[in-house]
Parts: structure tokens; C-alpha cells; sequence
């Protein structure tokens, strides 16, 4: 808190707190999360028409829903560990700034590839698993910055808080692990199955939202 | 406070407090709310000469800034009732952050329907009734995941403060109950007369800026 | 400080603090003043190289930098504004959550008459003067909201910190009326002669940034 | 703190804390950073398939993930600067408040060069060259302010905190003073040689981040 306290001593603690780090993250999860929004469009009159009228048109846009819903509520989870994981931490390094920006980096992306998913899941071909792979790839690049991050903090225990049991700390490490394995995994069955891939990435989704399990309440 | 307050004890608690939702959820309301005016544009420069200039192009906008009006004060009135109920609560539990998740999810969608609604106001016809009838939609699902929210925190006061009183629990379950009720209503009238759909969304959110009245003080 | 405050009795207050409303406040601010820059747009490669190059097209853009910049330094005052102004109130009540939600409907809205005008300020003749007037009437609407506000915490002293003195009270309102007629002159000169409503802008922009003077430090 | 403080004493300071300017600058420069990923976008359906499909579009758009990935550290950099600066500061001025607002405008014009230079990349000619020294110039305009903010804090230590020992201001001075230098170098290189342009900002970036040294942990 040194950097919000009233008391005048910011700056003769060596190591910062984590306060500032989570609000900023906070802003980038909490944009990166809205920008969704923003993939999802129209097509032009001419092509609404085409289709049959404007309810017909809003049905087909159902890829940009699911990949709208899957995004947002996988972008939660990961803001709600994230949000978990720093709790633990005592302090904030260089390192840590580092990898946390990443982090940010990868979360930050992911309204383009959900919109390049969105845009080709409608339409069979080679380009649909392209597609699906990108949009994978993009979260298993966010699950690796992820465990990096963690990682970089576990270490020696060297940023956890004095009170967080070794046991609990080898729970997280255990509990993160999975994530870029099944992300890699869904990435590569994408260029094979785009219904398993799929189901993979939203199972993930759901599997943390249902009623205490999971990273969420981790 | 735990995850802010300087005393290094945040996770010793088992639950969380309610400080980082807050923040979070508060990134995205004003995001949603300001991503608004993104629908907003202009005619290409061909359509605005056969339209007779500027002057008329930003007439002829009306349904644009009505579309922005309404949907900033609703979602402004949800922010503000989002706040009332979250100050009620002592902790944060899993179920919480879900609820939470998918409400703001909802919240987050509205700039879409805004920009449909608004498009398709000025040309009579089926698709004017769809439109309209999509944006009351949105808001019914919104209404919809906010009950669930409160009724979850709610039920046998899982999470409701020690000091709340009963009657004040039951007074907010029976206020927030109708707005799904009205807004499922004017989904289903915009599908039959888009003037008395809209009477029922812009008056609900009338209602709620009156001095002194409904929600905003509740 | 109620609803951040670890002591559990938020709800026991009848009225709430600020700290949410400026959080939330400060989020629509700093948003609507960074989407200023997603206006900012090339022409087409074809219309680039009828230019005669890039440099020539960036150099185009000269009136979309300067909106971008008279924007940005005027919202930036606004918040800034916003800010003291709040300082001074020691509760919130729903009328200024309605005229707050108010003034910001009017901020956020600054992008799109940014836009406009940007767009037309190289073309001469009578949409021009439109453009221009409409981008000052965005800000006559703003400064309207924000006299709004601030009587109706004045008035009565209804909102008004015990420790404020009368006086200061009384030259915050003398010195916010001139904004509403300075703005609605210059959305009426615009009609007449562009350079005098943006010298009247810009000058107000470049006034209150000089050295110790005006609102930024009231 | 004292206009978060419970105690009701804001208005008696006749000058305010940094905490309200450091909220408002961190909302500022994670939507700067997280707008970035708008400027990618796939070209149309008709270009995809001319380049051979969704791999080979998605390879192409590798000047625009390069771009995204510069930018993006780069303003976390400043961003983790930012931080630390203001940190040892006591007090904020009018003249601190301006200069942050300038430095902020260019922290969020960020996105326009970026989509400039992205898009201008592949194209051999003197336009690429141009788009480059946009970029470049356009990182000089943001350090300069950083320098004028920063020499505006410590000018006979206006705003430093009585604990900043003047070796520590003096050392803060010197470890900025290069950053407007370089990126300006930079800029003209541009003009002759992009690739050594390039390796200028991204190396100053690589710089930044390599394990335990230079601003971010100053």
C-alpha cells in the first residue's frame, strides 16, 4: 500500500507493492474483455437482404456470439486467477512487471482472433481450421505467459507472501500446468476437428464456471 | 479490504471481499457505456449531398442519438444499482463471480443492439419491429442475469451483510423482480408496435432519473 | 469512504460517499478522451497516392490533429474540474447521479462531433460551418450539464462540505456560467465565421492550461 | 490521500495528492495500450484468397503484430515509469497537471502511428520510410513530455517528497535525458535506413525488459 498511504514513505521500501500492478491490469482485463463487443457487425444492407431480412441475419452472426461468449467469460476466469494469484504475492519485481506485461500483451489480443474465428467458423474449409487454430493458439500463448509469470514468482517462493503455505503454492503450480497443455492441444486438434477443438476451449469455459470448482475459488 | 490493506493477512481470509469485483466491474460498465458513441457515424459524403448537406445527415442521425441516450442512462442506472446491491454483500463467493461475469457480459453487448436498433428505426417495414425487438431483448437478458445475481447473494442471505435487515433484502428482490417482466413485455410488443415498445424502455429509464424515485436511491 | 472502508456498515449511511461516483466518473473521462485517437484514420491507398504520398497525406490530416489535440486538452480541463468539484462534496445524492450521468452522456458524445468536424474543416462552404458549430454545441451541452451539477449541489449548500466557506462556494459558480455562453457563442459564430469559433475554443483550451490561472487550479 | 481520506479535510490543502492523477493516467494508458489490437484487421475476403488462403493473410499481418508488440511494451514501459516518478512526488501542481495531460496525448495517439507504420511495413519505398519515422517521431514527442513533466517535478525539487535524496533526482534526470536523444535519432534514421530505425525502438524496448536493469526498476 506504501504507494496510496498517507504516510510519506513510498519510496524507502526497495520493492514496490502489488497495488498499482492490479489496478492497471485490472483496466487492460476489464477493456481487452469489452472491445468484444466491437468484432461483432452487420453485414452490409445488401447482403441482409440476401439472406432474408434482418432476423436472419442476426441469426447467422451466431458464430460472433459464441466466440463473443466464450472469449468473455475465458477472459474472466483469467482475471478472476489473476486476480488470485497476485493476492498471494508480497511485493512486485522486475521480472514479475515483465511477465505480467506479457501477459497483458496476450489478453489484449484476443479480440482479433475471436473475430477471425467468427468470421470463418460459418464457412467449411482448410481457412475454418485456420481459423480456429489462431484463436487457440492465441490462449495458449495467454496460459503460457500465465504459468511464466506464476512460475517467476514461485520460485524459491521469492514474491509469495510469508503466510501462503508451500502446499498451497504447489496446488497453484499443479492447478496452472494443465492450461497451456489443453490450449496446445486444442490448437493442434483445430487443424484436424473444429467440433473438438471447440469443444475443448468451451468446456474449459464452463468447466470453471460451474459451482465451485476450479480456478475461480482455487 | 483484505486484498488492499496493508496488513499482509488477504489470504487468511477464505472468502473475498467485494473491493476487486467492484473495480473490475466498474472498468467495464464505463467502457460499455462509453463504447457507445463508436456506433455513431456519419453517411458516406455521396449519401450526405443526396441527403442535402450536413445539417440534414445529422438530422436524419436522430435515431442514433436517441439509441445512445437511452442505452447510456439505462446502463448508467445499472452501474448505479449494481453498486446499491454490491455494497449489501460482506464477502464474494464462486456463484458471485459468475453471475457477475455473465451480467457484465450482457452489459458489455449493448453498444450491438444500440447500433442495430438505431439503424433500422428510420425504415418502416418487419425489420424495423426485429430490430427493436432485439434491443428490448438484450435488455431483458441484462434484467434477467441481475435478478439471478441478487437471488443468488440473496437466498437464506448467503452473502447479505449482518446489518441489512430482512425487510430490506425483501423490498430490493421485490423491486428488481419487474424489470425483466417489462423488458421481456417490450421485446415481445416491439414485434407488434415498435412506438409503444420504446414508450416502455425510455420510460422505464424516465422513471428511474425522476428526483427521488426507484432504484437509484434504493 | 463508506463502501471501501473494512468497518461493515456502508448501508448504514442514507447517503452514499463519492468515491464510486469519481472512480467511475474518472473511467468514462479517461476513456472518451483515449477513443479520440480511433477517429484519426488514413485515406485510402488510392487517395494517398493522389495526394502524392504518405507525407503528403499525413500532412492532410493537420485538422484531425488539431481536433484530436483541442479535444483532448478540453476534456482533459473538464476532468480536472470534475475532480475539484467533487472534492467539495461530502455525500452524493440521486439528483447528482442523474446530472452526473448527464455530463458524462454529453463527454463520452465528444468523439463523434470530433469526427464531423475534423472531416470538414478542409472543405469550404456551408458544411463546414455546420461541422463546426456542431462540435461546439457538443461542448455548449457539456458545459450546460456541468453548471447543472454544480448548482444543484450548491444550491442550499445541499451537497456542500461543512469546511467549504460561502465565498468559495460563490466564485465556483461565478466562475463556471461563462462556460455554457462562451461555448454557445462560439456554436453561433460558427455559423458565420469558422476561424473566430475555434480561436474561441481553442483559446479557452490554451487559457485555462497557461501558467497558474483559471479552473484547472480553482 | 486526502481526497480519498474519511476525514474531512480535502479543501483545506491548498494543494492535491497524486493519487487522483496517477487513477486518471492509468486508465488512460491501459486504453491506449489495449486500442492497439483495433488497428489489426484481416484485409478483405477477396485479398485473402489472391494471398492463398487464411495462413498466408494471417502470416502477412506480421508488420502488424510487430508493430502491436513494440508499441504495447513500449507504453508499458512508460507506463512502469510513469509509476515510479510520480511516486516521489508529494504534491501535484497546475503545471504538473498540464504537462501530464500533453504527455498523455501522446500516450494515446500511440495506436494511429502504429496502424500507420503496420500498414506501410511491407511496401518497399520512400512511403515506408515516411511511416516509420511517423512511429519513431511520434515515441520522441512522448519522451519529450516525459523529460518536461519530469524537469517541471524536480526544478529546486518543487514537488519531490523531502525523503528523494537529490542523487536519486539527479540520477532520475540523466537515466530520461537519452530517451527523446534516441528516439529522435531514430526518427531521422528512419528517413535513410528502416531496418536500423527499427532496431533502435525495439532494442530500446528489449533493453528495458531484459532482466534487472534500467527504468523499470529505477
Amino acid at each position: 500500500m506504501s504507494d496510496t498511504s498517507p504516510a510519506p514513505l513510498p519510496h524507502a521500501a526497495p520493492e514496490r507493492s502489488t497495488t498499482r500492478l492490479e489496478a492497471f491490469s485490472d483496466g487492460v482485463f476489464a477493456i481487452a474483455i469489452t472491445l468484444l463487443v466491437l468484432e461483432i457487425r452487420l453485414p452490409p444492407e445488401a447482403e441482409i437482404e440476401h439472406l432474408g431480412g434482418l432476423s436472419a441475419a442476426l441469426l447467422a452472426l451466431w458464430p460472433s456470439y459464441a466466440g463473443y461468449a466464450t472469449s468473455f467469460v475465458t477472459v474472466g476466469i483469467m482475471w478472476a486467477n489473476h486476480h488470485e494469484v497476485i493476492r498471494l504475492m508480497s511485493r512486485v519485481d522486475h521480472g514479475l512487471m515483465v511477465w505480467n506485461l506479457l501477459l497483458l500483451m496476450a489478453i489484449s489480443f484476443t479480440p482479433f482472433p475471436t473475430a477471425v474465428m467468427a468470421e470463418h467458423l460459418p464457412q467449411p474449409g482448410w481457412d475454418r481450421n485456420v481459423a480456429v487454430a489462431f484463436y487457440c493458439g492465441s490462449f495458449t500463448l495467454t496460459a503460457f505467459f500465465y504459468n511464466l509469470l506464476w512460475r517467476h514468482a514461485a520460485r524459491g517462493r521469492r514474491l509469495i507472501h510469508a503466510d501462503v503455505s508451500d502446499a498451497r503454492v504447489r496446488a497453484i503450480t499443479r492447478a496452472y500446468a494443465p492450461g497451456t497443455v489443453i490450449y496446445g492441444l486444442a490448437t493442434a486438434t483445430a487443424l484436424v476437428s473444429v467440433p473438438v477443438a471447440l469443444a475443448l476451449v468451451a468446456g474449459l469455459a464452463v468447466f470453471y464456471i460451474l459451482p465451485r470448482r476450479g480456478a475461480l475459488t482455487a
